[in-house]
């Protein structure tokens, strides 16, 4: 079984992008291991909004990883190592996480996405970097579901930046 | 000039109380030093929602603390040791901070007065108990606000039942 995990970076106040979809609040800290983070991947998911992002800024995952788009509006199709899903975003994730290999799948994001997969207990870690500002607004790293998640803390890592990022199994993610 | 603190325990998407006002996923922790966190304070500063909240379930700071209760609703009066003001909260908490002695303010709640007293750059200092739990929704830690923030972390503590604490300094406060 792969791992599916969502790690994002969030302000304080629980938001993972501003209210402009800006990320300019990231703090860059050349202590953290993007490579070592990107090493273990092979597969990401995200969400059409982040998909836009992304290909605003520049993708910032290896040449050759596969990409899954979960998106309601832009239509269905696979080219260039991209693929956009429309269907049930827990089936699809079910399945990548059931592939062989020991490839990790990154949750790159966001909210919505993050809340359908939560409910279909296809979500294993949960990893937050928290950086030391609070917005007052913008996209929430768990957009709105009636559900409560517990999870357990497995470890934490204080950056000389002052970001802290905090790693959480999810007990109830689905074997 | 007495420091004026936010401190809250919070889920880790950011919600200070659940859709329903509860905080029962708030875990119990019995290394939390809740006799030294209330020996440094002897004022209290908290929302309406907050005090209603703080009357159903009783107080839990030590007979004789200073309470002021902002709101917009109820009418200015002061009894029994605790003031509801309707006026500015950020000239309340400007006067509070620059009364003389040492003791602590602590803003008790909740997200819109918090929004209010950093807007008028009235928080020394935001300490955050981050619980292991995903809300899904409720009452925000910050209320929407267009302002970012920048903080400074201090310091950081893992409790046992894996939740963690984290300390910033708030550098744009009043002098």
């Amino acid at each position: 079984m792969r791992r599916l995990r969502y790690s994002v970076a969030m302000s304080l106040d629980g938001y993972i992008a501003d209210a402009h979809d800006a990320f300019d609040w990231i703090l860059s800290d050349e202590t953290v291991d993007f490579a070592g983070l990107f090493a273990r991947v092979d597969t990401i998911i995200l969400g059409r909004r982040s998909y836009d992002v992304v290909r605003a800024h520049g993708a910032p995952w290896k040449p050759g990883t596969r990409v899954f788009v979960v998106s309601r509006t832009l239509a269905p199709e696979s080219r260039d190592g991209v693929t956009i899903v429309s269907s049930d975003p827990a089936a699809v994730a079910s399945s990548l996480r059931r592939e062989s290999g020991d490839g990790e799948i990154w949750l790159f994001g966001g909210g919505q996405l993050f809340a359908a997969l939560l409910a279909g207990n296809q979500v294993d870690v949960v990893e937050v970097t928290i950086v030391p500002v609070l917005l007052g607004g913008g996209v929430p790293m768990l957009a709105h579901t009636p559900d409560r998640t517990p999870l357990a803390l497995t470890h934490t890592h204080v950056y000389p930046s002052g970001m802290v990022a905090l790693y959480y199994a999810v007990p109830g993610a689905a074997a």
